[in-house]
Formats: structure tokens, C-alpha cells, sequence
């Protein structure tokens, strides 16, 4: 059982409008809190979308699925998870960036979560846009690359952008195969769809390994049996779960930069996470929610709900003993 | 045959978007109009949200559902059904709450639908958060208690809120039943999701045979096979329709102040109204509609759609006579 | 291949929110540019709701479809089809309409089209309301009369609208009809559903040999069943596409101003578009676009969307030496 | 003192945002009600924009205006005055326009006005764009000319459109000149500002005898002063107020489709009213409130207490021995 | 100088989008937290709103009004006054409502104020709608009345609501009259504007000696003539300030339940508080910020302007050896 | 008189809200197209933000900008000019930035400038951020400092932020000086307000020379003192004319990054512009247009109508012989 600090202030406490708006109500604790040896889960914002290449605002992301964030109550209604009781979780606060300075920006994230990891905590990530997940991969897979499961409409693969910019959100993918930080046989892509400037990005993905599933084969076969390979390719090894929010239909996630439509129902979005069940999570994030395009914060709502979903599949991981039966 | 003088006006006589907005475009018959004895079937308004523990809002419901109900024609295009031939429709008007008194307005609910009921119409009301449907089910239940079929993503079977507040929109159906206003052998509710604070609303449920079917019950079986179980449970019986806007996935009805991610879409909200068909329906509701978190009007508009929809089923039920082939 | 003219800019040489808006970035062909000879498919906005019956608005539909198609990349993802390099297209301009003469400004719309046509150019549309269709396909359809598939939850069949004005957007295909522009027994009408006045446009449609595919028929056959008899009826002839963006669920395509729940989602949308492969093509349009019921511009960029599968589909019929393996 | 039949509704004994909104929460008398002959000032709304050569949205004025009116309550806080106990008022409905036939919209608002004046009552009148005006003037000035004390951004004096166009809502008051319904030499137009085509209009506007007070000088002289001048332009003959929304600033009133910068702010928009005392006026409208543009009602509300305002000077005038001391 | 752990996260460290929002980005220290002896001035929310007669929403008016306060920086341009570094200032949290129950909620606010007021903590508070001040009043007034300065467009002296109801946000200061927490004699209302039901809360006002000052005389005297006559009412006790952002016109702070045309700009808004110098100031709130009617935030950042320029009049006081030169 | 090729498309031969959105509606001319040597006046947008530090958006400027200008017509109501017929105006297109390289896209843009003014035409710039000023001033600026007035709500003026950041969008006039681009003796800031940092960037301006009229002064002498001064200020030398939209109060210009509240009115903002007759000015911008912050475009509106009003200053010293009368 976890620690009762580490417990959201509920609903019939404090009702869900009210008090300074955390990660799910969770405490604040920052990476120079004595209590940060104790924290099992954190929940980081990256508030930066300073590799967006079309429409910016994901720096406002972390900000308003913590609003959003505080209507989430405390127990899996499906799954009957209460992944608050079962480890400790909390809101570590946001790493700050450097607007006007791209590589500044990402040292600072990894040497954020190089402390987080450090302190033996599970980074689950607020984005902030796709670039994000590079400099964290760069902490989380420092040692040796890692697997991963991305769902998004886009690889995030392409070499460069802007003939010769090589950092951007349309390629941390590209970077992280580079860098080693993936192992790109264990990397798998759902959803992927819209219209693209030619298929250097898919050209790539095969030639490294890496498995893409278009959304025309995602909606033929079923979230089951796709799902079904993801965690065979992920296999058994360390992998981390990319989950963009621009995956779901627009017309569910209207708040995103670039939009694709025909994508997956709100219903499929939960889906593909409850079906993670088994796979070796060691990062997650949830990215490109963009406020400027979603003011009445339906996308955050929906992204603070996935959140809360990965959180109840990783908790029993974290903390077998306590799962629910 | 209807009196002509309850046939709405035709958008071909008043173009839609003109004329002071009534339910339908019905006449306005208040509860001292002389037309009232004349009335079959009562569109009433109930525009209060005080119990509402989250964002408020249904207390403007009723006035933007008459606004996009102006959109609504005079047939159904499915099954033909001419409602407002078949019987005597009209705009009752609102019930005056006082929303600084919650027991005050509790019994001016409860004293109007006394009257209407009195006068042989059937109540078809319009929302106002779900704390409504307690005195309504106090008149309408007056006698001997009633089966319910309840469309919701939420039980609203808790037994308080806020450590002994006994009367909240989470809370009118665990009244309902203590009162013996429900016969819970005879309730079944339908799209059940989301976090939960904990188990003691499914738990009450099943103690008192109250059938609970989740969302992911109804993904999995379908609208036809879940909805015959429903009918089966309410039986012969008196039953009472209550549909909660937040049923359906809040990118199709994001005007409403809990929303829940995971939900039916639209033609399955319509599908399984047109599957009441049969159960002896004696009073229905459509509430929860939250003007403040739609300003576009979509998700009243949705709610005067269903609202038509239940007034196909329920019309040919009282002038059997005048059915469409 | 196309004239490199001809080619959109490209989001890696100028970032996709910047720059002129045009027709998926195309370049600006006036009817009086020299280069005007050398178009294959023209896009052509029609900027005019004067035959709108209730919310007004698709007069902005164009401003607001250019704008959002800056967002269209160079290739279909899914069938890699790379229109703007197999025929040469370009954004021929809006037709000036005269907002407060309906006879007249239905006069320009065919005189600019006879323009077009003449020119050997494809005429690809963005409306505007659907009576925009009348006077293109007074173009179109001047020689012979032509088969149609409708994309549409409105049959827009009806003899006259408040009591006796002929032309509305409610019309349109009733005059197109009387006037010998369309084959009745080559039209299929796909998505038929919502409230209706009476059956007076059905039992027009089955009197002259119609097919309307109502949306509960769309549900339970699915798209490649229901697409496949469009085809066989509008079978080898010269077909004509109108796709008017209520056809979609309000939920998917909030901007137009007489939504229909119950609707197609956007994935279907782009399906029945991608089964159009076969048929002989010879004028397509999208229409009711209204953006003051869509801020975001998401119906928009849906609309734009379309329009680019469209152009995926017809670009190879026109230069079928290019297609793509 | 007036028939309590025609006391609004008051908002302690029915909440504000309760109720079927109409005009100030007044009953709704319609043409063929017999309380008819009973009615001093009848509220009128004309949801019509035909005549609208840039962005529609007018023809939703009414509707907005009243639902907003709803927060009007008894008592002008600054004069004391009570109109409502002073004349009958009632909402009279709206005029049933054509939206797609001017000629014959015209038709139908001037024999709707010619039955009001018939009736003995007030016209007040909820636009609709200002082409509305027109066919108002055709039935207030059937005898003779009067005069006209006009508050907009624009003239309104263009001979035409389109190069033709004779009736849209930027001619009416030139049409009202040539038909003889103003005489120009009691005309007063203030606020005019923004770009303009050419001096055409405000060259007529001298050549007949029209006085223009530009906003430059309206800001220059003061509120006081310019309605001094007006006063004495209007005289002692009978005088109609045409109110633009445009006449006020954007920031104050952006749901208007041709809004200027630079305009008055909300509480000189309530001087000039004020200062209307004295004058013999015979008819007044409020127009171009177009709620697509203003989705939050902010610009109906103004409007709606511009039209209170305009209650407060006229009552007393219809029934001096009610004023109140 | 204030203590460091009390200075605002500087934007040049963490972007003012970034970060968990506190008010004026302040360390959150709880009631029970061991810091608490050591703040200075506390801000407080309360979310709350159940006192609304009319259009709900400041429920949610402190979370809005702590993410715009992010965008606060240190010091006052116009003043010089850097009030965090005077005096210890620090973000309290919110006090928990229970939405459903007006008493206790009441009961629950003037227990968190005694608890703070014990503690030598001056309160500003950030509502929550205007009987939220009732509740604040009975623990700062316990001992003795104080004076008040109220800028509203309302005098909130109402007797009753809805034919008896006592507790409303249109009552709290005829209530606080009657409890003898207010001081009559050294009230001053300033702004007070728009329709009345009657004139009987200016009856009372006058019947006890409280200072009323409509918007006609503000705007004909000016700020500060208005300003040195309230302070001289105000006189040398203890003088509560509550500030009522419908005060300001509506085109400025649309973001409220009852807002009234005609009102000060945003430079007077700012202005009246500068002119508090020398008021000995024991309390102070800004409340009616209601989120749902301005979901841009527009009003909410306007409101957490005028608590910073409050702050910068209270610190001198609370600390005159700090005061800046 | 100007080329008629130049002249803006009238409203009267196509309607405003139709046709490719230019600014003005002015032919757009490429830096490569032949017709470039004609053109006087350039009309530039730079679609950039990466210099700002809060919330982004103005990349969306120039589209913005250019969409709602198409309601600006031909001529001046105010002072008659008609400024596309007395010079050569053209819409030259947006600068592409590179979103993800701040030193690349000055780069780019000063080249970009450096064209324009080779080619002999004025360039009138809408952005774009701020910082988007300073690679325009090393163009413009390129062989002698030049003066500027200044009219915003920020001195951007500081040294660097986030502790070593050179550019940023409150930075670009330090760097300015430092580079030599500026002649601070000859810049003149007008409209400083809001809460700072600290004092660092209004004691460098006072250290060199540049002269801050805080918005406090601004309201207290008027727009005529204020604007005498600051011609004055500018001299007879080469003047720069800077208006960022934030100058102007929030309740007009809401679409903006970093809002500061008590600044002038609608009318002011354009007063200032008119005041500018007499100062040599050689270049121009309007920047900080932020389309995310304003949805309905009602910033981008005035922005329009201010860019309009300053060529009505800036065309006659052009061709200072087609003044008008």
C-alpha cells in the first residue's frame, strides 16, 4: 500500500473545481524535496514545443491536463485498479525550458529525468511536443537502447526538416536510431495516416526494422490483434510507450498541432493502452496536446484519462504485491 | 389525429432560426393556460443544477435545447413517426426553482409535476442536472414504485457526497430507491464508465438488483442484444425513461459538466432510444445538457434529437390508434 | 509528370502557416492568366449561401477551406498517390457572386464554369451552399445529362420551399432533374437521415428512379457494399460528385448549418471517397462548409481533406500514364 | 398604469435564466391574438439578412436579443424609470421572411408593420440587418416624410451594389430618400467612420441636406453637445431612431458583420439614448446583431439594454401621465 | 525584506506557461503546513458559487485566476512597488465548499479565516461569487465593524431573493449590516449601475447612511474625486475591501455571471485601487471572475492584475520599513 | 496615380469575404516576379514567434492579417486618402522563417528585406513577434542608425532573459542599439506599462538617451501632446515606425502573446498613427498579432485598419504630388 501523502485529495474533500491544480491531485513534489526518495511514480510536465514545425502550443499542455487532471477520481471503473494505494505517486513539477534555445532545452530535460532515474522513479511524462521524448529517451535509455510502442499519425522518423534542421518534432524517432537509443526491431507504430511529403520516413522504418501500422490496417484488423504484435515485437525487454494524442480522430482531440483525420475513437484510445498489460514499461509520455487549439480542454481531459490509464497498467508492475484481484 | 392547434410551426411558414423558441416550436400552454386539459404529452422544462458537485451549468439546458429544437422538422425520416400528429404536444414551460434552496426547489419540482400528471399528460422533461429526476419521480412514482431504464455514464446511486450530503446529481437514484419510488429489480443502466471514487454505488446495485451494464458490456454486445436485456427488465411494468447527455462520448456531447471519455457515438445514441420501443413507458427525461461547456449549441442540439426520438416512441403508445404504418 | 509550376509549396521550403493562402497551396490561376491552358484540374471556390434556408454561412466556406488545406502534404499516405505531380492543378479563384441576386450570381457561376470547361479544365468545387451545384451543373451537364453520386444527410429533392421559391439549397437536384442536367436512374444519394418535412423529395426520388441510401442502411452494410452499388448505378456514363460536409456526423464536421446527428464517421468519410475508383469522374464538389459554426476551422481542414482524396482519385483518370504502381 | 397582463416576468419569482424567452421576458402576443388592441409598444423582431453584402448572421438577432433580454430587469437604475408600468408592452413575434426572395421579404415586413400601426401600437423593432429598415419606413412613413435620427458606422446612402443592386444593407436609407419616407432635412447621422468605397454616399447626403457627424467629431464635441444638434435636425415632427450595434465599438460589439474601429464605448452608446428625450418618435430599431460573430451573447446583451434605454425615453412619451417624478 | 522561500518563481527560471500555477506563482503553504507562521499576506480562493441567482460559474473563478496570475511579474511598473519582496506572501489554497449546502459552506469559510486571521495573516481572497464576502466578514469583523469600500455595479443590499430566500449573492451586505459587521457609516459603493427590480436596497442603503455612488457620477467626476471622497468615508478604521469585477464594463471583464453595460475601462479599474493609499485596509477580495463566460481568460488575468495592484497598496502597510522610495 | 494593376480587387466587383486573401486584396508579388520594380510599397508578412517567451502565436499573424484586411476598402473616411492610387502597393508575401533556427530565420529575413529595399520599395511589415524588428532594422538600418517611434505595452529592451538569452521578443531593441541600428537619442517608447521584472531595461534607456512615456503619462497629456513630443524625438532623420498590438488595451486586442491591461482605446490606436504626418518614415511594422488568443479575429481586424492607416500617412511622401486635397 502506498504512503497516505502520497494520496490525491479527493473529490469529497475538496471538490474537483477547486484547490491548486496538480498531476491527478497529487502533491507537488519537486526534485529538491526531501520526500522525492519516497515517490515510486512522478509525473513530469515538458512544457516546451519549441521543435514544432506547424502550428505551436504544447508548452500550455502540461498546464492544462493538470486542470483537466483533477476530475480524474481514484479507481479504474473497467479494471478496478486504484493505482494511487498501490505506490507512490506524485506531481514533480515541470522541467523548465529555454523557449529560444533548442539544445539548451533538451539538456536541461535529460538532465532532469537523469535525477528522476536516479531517485529510482518512474518518469511519466506531460508533454509538451514530440521532440520531448528525445532528450528523455536519452536519460531512460542511456545504458542500452530500448523497445518501444508509439501511437501516434505520425513516424516522427524523417531526417530533417526545413532542408538540414535536425531537430524537430517530425523527427526524435530518427535521432533516437541514431543515437542508439532505440532498438529499432523492438519498435512498433500504430496508427500512422494523413498525408506526408514522401515516404523517406517509411523507407527508413523498413530498413531499420522498425514495424509500422498504417490506420488502415489498425481499423481491419481491431485494437486486439494489433495489439496483440506490439507486445510481441516489444517483447520482453525494457520498453517505453509513446503515446501522441494527434493517434485519436480530431473530432476526439481537436487540441493538437497537426491533425490527421480518420484516426481511432476515444474508446479504441483507452483500448490500446489496457491491452499494454504484460509489456516491461520503463518510460511512458503522453504528448502534442495543444491548448491554444482546444479551449475548452476536451483533449486534455481526454489525454489526463489516458494518463491515468497507463498509470493502471504500470502500478501493478511497480508494486505486484498490491494489485487488485 | 392531433388538434392543429399543437402542431409546431413549419420552418416553411417561419424559417427556423426565426420566432420565439418553444420546445419543437409547440405552443407555449403554462399550467393555467385553459388549453392544458387538451395537452397529451408535456415538454417541461427544469432549469436548475444545484445539485451539481462538479462544474455547473443544466440550469441553462432547457433554454438552449428550445433554441436548437427550432431545428427539429415534423417527421421522423427512419420510421416516418409524425409525433405532433399523433398527439397533443406542447411547451409547458419551465418549473421555477430557487437556486439558493435546494429542498424549496425539490418540492416546487415534485407540486408541478403533480398537476401535470393530474391532467392526464404524459411529462417529457428537459434537464437541468440529474438531481431533477428525484421529484419527478416522487410525482410520477407516487403510488407504487416504477422500473427505469438509465442511459448515463454514471450509476448516481451513491448514498452521499462530501461526507453526509444526501441530496447531489450523484445521488438521486439511492434516494429513488430508499424512498421505494424505484423498483430496482425493474432498473437497468446502460454505458456505466470512468474513474470512480470506489464500489459502493455498483455494490448497492447488486444488493438491491439494480443491473448495472458497463460501457465496455455494451461495446462488446451491441445496442439490439443489450437493449433487449433492458426491455426484458423492465418488463410490463410502469417504467421511466432517464437519459443523462453524458451517455454518449463527449466529442459528440461535450456540453455537459462530467464527462466521460469511452462513450457510444451519436447513431448509437439514437438506436437506442428506437429500441424502447415496447416497454410501457410512463415518464421520460433527457438531462444534463451544460450550455456553459458548448457555447456551438451541438450537444443541445443532440439532446432535442433524442428528445424527438423518445417522443416517436412514446406518441403512438398513447393514441395506438393513430400509429403510421 | 506535371509542370513543376504547378506543384504546391512545400511545408520544408516555406512552414506550412505561412504564406498566401491558396487551394492546397497551388498556384493562383486566374481565368484571364495565360497560364490558364495549361491547367488540368482547376479548384474553384463558390463563395455564396443566398440559397440557405436556415444558418448561413458556406459564402466563408472557401477563405476558410484554402486556409486550412495549407495543411495538405504532397502524397496520399495511404495509397501513395502523388496527385499535384500527375495533372496540373491550380486554385482558379472564387466566382464572384452577387449576395443579394440569386438568378444572377447563378448566371456567373455557370458563365465562369462554361469558362473552365472550355478550357478543357477539371472542375474540382468548394462551396458555398449546395444550390451552388445548380449552375455548375448547368455547365457541366449542358450537352447531355449526367449521373450523380451524393454524399448528403439531405436529399435537397424538394419541390419549393416556403411555399412556392424555387431555388434554395434545399432544391437543387429537383431543378437539376426538371431541367435534364441529371440521369435520375445514374443518381444514388448516400447518408439520407434527420428530421423531415414530409416524404414529398423520397417519393419524388423513387418516382423518377433515385436511389437514396439512407444512413441506417449505410450503418448496417458498410461502406464497401453500399459504394459498390453506387458505382454499378452510376455505372460507365460521365458522373458527377457532390459531397456536401453534412453527410459527416456534426460531431466530425460541427461547421455546416443543418448537421444531422447519427452520421458517418470521418474515416468512413474518406472511405467512400477512396471506393469513387472506377467511376468516370467529370466534375466534383464539396460544399456547405460553414465556419462561423466552426471556429477551429476543424470542419474545414476535415472538408480540405476530402478534397485532396478526391484529387487522389480523379488525377489518375485524367493523366492515367502516371499513376503510380 | 399598465395592465398587469403585460408585467415581464420578474426574476425572483422565476429565475432570469429560466423560462421561453421572449422580448423582456413580456407575453407573447401574436398579430391574430386578441389581446392585440391591448398592446401600447409592441417589441418586433425582423430576423432577415438579405440584404447583407459581407458576413451574414443578422437573421439570428431576435433570437439572441431575447434570450439576453431575459437579464433586463424592471427599473432603469439611472432615471428611475419603470416603462413597463408606464405602456402595455408585449413581444410580438418575428416577421416571416424569405431568406431566399427580398422583394418579397420586404413585402411581408411592411404589411406586418402596416397591422401593428393599424393597431395603434409602438413599433420597436430587434433587426435583422439594416436593409430591414426600409420596408419598416415603407409602413412608419406611409402618409408622409419623416424624420431620422441614425446611429452607425456607416451611411447607408450607397445607390447601389454590385454595380446595380438597389437593395441590400448598405442602400436603404437612399431608397427611403427617393421614395419620399425621410426628409432629409430631418436626418441625422452620427458615429460614421471606417474605409469607404469612395464619398459617393456622403456626397448625396449634403447634396439633399443630410447632416453626417463623422466619429472624429463626435468625439471632439462630446455626447451632449452632437445629441443637442440632433434634437434640433429631428424638430418637432415625427422622428424614427434607426440604432446600428456597429455604431458602438467592436471591443463592446464584435457580433456585427461590418464592424469600424474607434467608435464610441458602451456607456456613450447609453448617453446618446438618454439624450433622445424631446424628440416625437414614432418607430426605433436596433440592428445588426449577428450572434454568429459573438457567440457569448455579450453583443445581444448590449443591445438588448440599448433597446431598455429606448423603452425608458419612448413610454413616457405614450402615456405622460404615468411618468415617474 | 521578505523571506526568499516567499518569492514568486521568476519567469527568467521557469516560463510563465510553465509550472504548477499557484496564485502569483507563490509557494502553496496549507493551513496546516509549518510555514504557515511565517506569511504575511495569505491568498486565498473560494471556489464557490452557490449563492448565484442568476448565471453560475465562480466556482471555478480561482484556478482561472491562478493560471493568469502566472503571467504577474515582481514589481508594479507604475509604482515601483515590489510587493513579494516587502512582505511574505503565499498561496493558502482553497477553502473547501460543499456546493450542495449553503450554511455549512458559509460555516466552512469563516472557519478557514479565523484559523488565518489568528495566525496574523492579512486575507485577500480570490472568489467565488459575493456571498462568499458574508462569511469572510463574520471572522474579520468578529470583534467590531469595519468600513468597506465596494466597487460593483451592484449595491448587493438586496433584503430577500425569490420571496424570502436570505442568502444570495445579491443579500450578503444587508446581511452583514444586520450582523453588525459592517460599519454603515463608513461604506462607500462606487460603480453601482444597470436595471433594478426596485429601488428598495438603495432605500436601505440610504435609511442606514451608506455612501452610494452610480456610474453616472463616477464617470462625470472621475476617479479621483470619487476616490479621496470614499477614503474620507472610509476614514481611519479598519476598512474591508471588496471588489466586484462587474464593476468594470463588460467589454473588459465579460467573464461574469451579471454583468452591466457602462462601465469603467480597464486603466480606471486600476486606477481606483491606486487611490486605496492611506485606507488601513484589514482585508481585501476580488471576486464574481466566472470562467465559462470567458474561456480566453481575458477577464481572469485582469483580475489577478488588480489583487497584484492591491497587493502593492497593502504591503507598505503591513511593512512601512520596506516601502520603496 | 498609381497602376491600376496595383489596385486592391473592389468589394463591389467581388464580395469581401470572397477571393484569395491578400493583404488589402493587393496583387501578390513575389521577390522573383518581374513586376516587383513597379511596386512602392511592400507589404511583407513574417510569420515567426521562436523569439517569445510566453505564449506563442503570432506565426499565425500574417494569414490572419491578411484575411480579415480584406475588409478594409479604398479610401480613408477620415482624411480622404486613398493610398493604392496614389502608389504602387503590393502584398510581396511572407518571409519563410525556419521555425526551429532562430539565427537562420534573421538570417533569412534580413536578406529577404535587403531585396525589398534594393528594389526601392517601402516595406511595410505585418508579424510576427517582436524580435522579428531586429533583423528588419539591419536592413533598414543597414548604412546609418535610424530613429523610431515606438508604441507598445514593453520597452524590449532587456539585456538577455532565461540568464544569457540574446534573443528573444523582449530583447531585439538592446541589441539594436548595441549594434548601431538604432540612434537612442532619436527613439521615443510610448504606451510602457504592466508589472516588470525589474527596472534594468527603463534605466538603459534613460543611459542612453531613449525616451519612455509610461501609459500613465500617456493617459494624462492625450494622444496630440504625447505624439508632439514624440515627433520631436524622431527629428527630420530616417524614422522607423514600431507598433506592436499590445500597445493597445486587451478589451481591443486580445489576440496577443503578452496583454498588459489600462492601455489606450480603439481610437487612440488610431490616432497615434494620424499623428505620425510630418516624421520621415522608412520602413514600418505591425507585430504581435496572435490568432490563437482571438479566434474571431477582431485583433487581427484592427491590426488591419492600423497597417491601413499608416500607409494613409506614408503613401503621400511618396508621391507627395497625388496628395489629395
Amino acid at each position: 500500500m502506498s504512503d497516505s501523502y502520497f494520496h490525491p485529495v479527493s473529490g469529497f474533500d475538496l471538490p474537483r473545481f477547486a484547490g491548486v491544480a496538480t498531476f491527478m491531485r497529487l502533491p507537488h513534489v519537486g526534485l529538491e524535496d526531501p520526500r522525492l526518495s519516497d515517490v515510486d511514480v512522478g509525473l513530469i510536465g515538458v512544457p516546451w514545443d519549441s521543435g514544432t514545425t506547424n502550428r505551436a502550443g504544447p508548452r500550455h499542455g502540461p498546464r492544462q491536463l493538470r486542470d483537466m487532471s483533477t476530475m480524474i477520481r481514484a479507481q479504474n471503473g473497467a479494471t478496478g485498479v486504484r493505482p494511487f494505494e498501490m505506490v507512490n505517486c506524485a506531481d514533480l513539477g515541470d522541467v523548465p525550458p529555454n523557449p529560444a534555445d533548442i539544445q539548451e532545452s533538451m539538456k536541461r530535460i535529460t538532465s532532469f529525468y537523469d535525477t528522476v532515474l536516479k531517485a529510482g522513479i518512474f518518469p511519466m511524462t506531460a508533454g509538451g511536443d514530440h521532440l520531448s521524448t528525445l532528450p528523455i529517451l536519452r536519460a531512460v535509455a542511456a545504458k542500452s537502447p530500448v523497445g518501444m510502442i508509439h501511437f501516434d499519425s505520425h513516424t516522427d522518423l524523417f531526417k530533417d526538416y526545413f532542408n538540414g534542421t535536425q531537430y524537430t518534432h517530425g523527427t526524435p524517432f530518427r535521432r533516437a536510431v541514431e543515437e542508439g537509443l532505440l532498438d529499432p526491431q523492438r519498435v512498433c507504430m500504430i496508427g500512422i495516416r494523413g498525408t506526408t511529403y514522401d515516404s523517406e520516413d517509411r523507407d527508413f522504418a523498413k530498413s531499420v526494422g522498425i514495424r509500422v501500422i498504417p490506420i488502415e490496417e489498425f481499423h481491419a484488423r481491431g485494437v486486439s490483434d494489433v495489439m496483440s504484435e506490439a507486445r510481441e515485437i516489444a517483447g520482453s525487454g525494457d520498453t517505453y510507450i509513446s503515446y501522441d494524442i494527434d493517434f485519436i480522430d480530431p473530432a476526439f482531440a481537436p487540441g493538437t498541432g497537426t491533425p490527421e483525420i480518420g484516426g481511432p475513437n476515444s474508446y479504441q484510445a483507452i483500448e490500446v493502452v489496457r491491452h499494454l498489460v504484460g509489456v516491461k514499461i520503463i518510460g511512458a509520455d503522453l504528448v502534442e496536446v495543444s491548448p491554444p487549439f482546444d479551449s475548452s480542454g476536451g483533449t486534455a481531459y481526454l489525454g489526463a484519462s489516458l494518463i491515468f490509464e497507463m498509470l493502471c497498467v504500470i502500478a501493478p508492475t511497480l508494486r505486484p504485491d498490491t494489485a487488485t484481484a
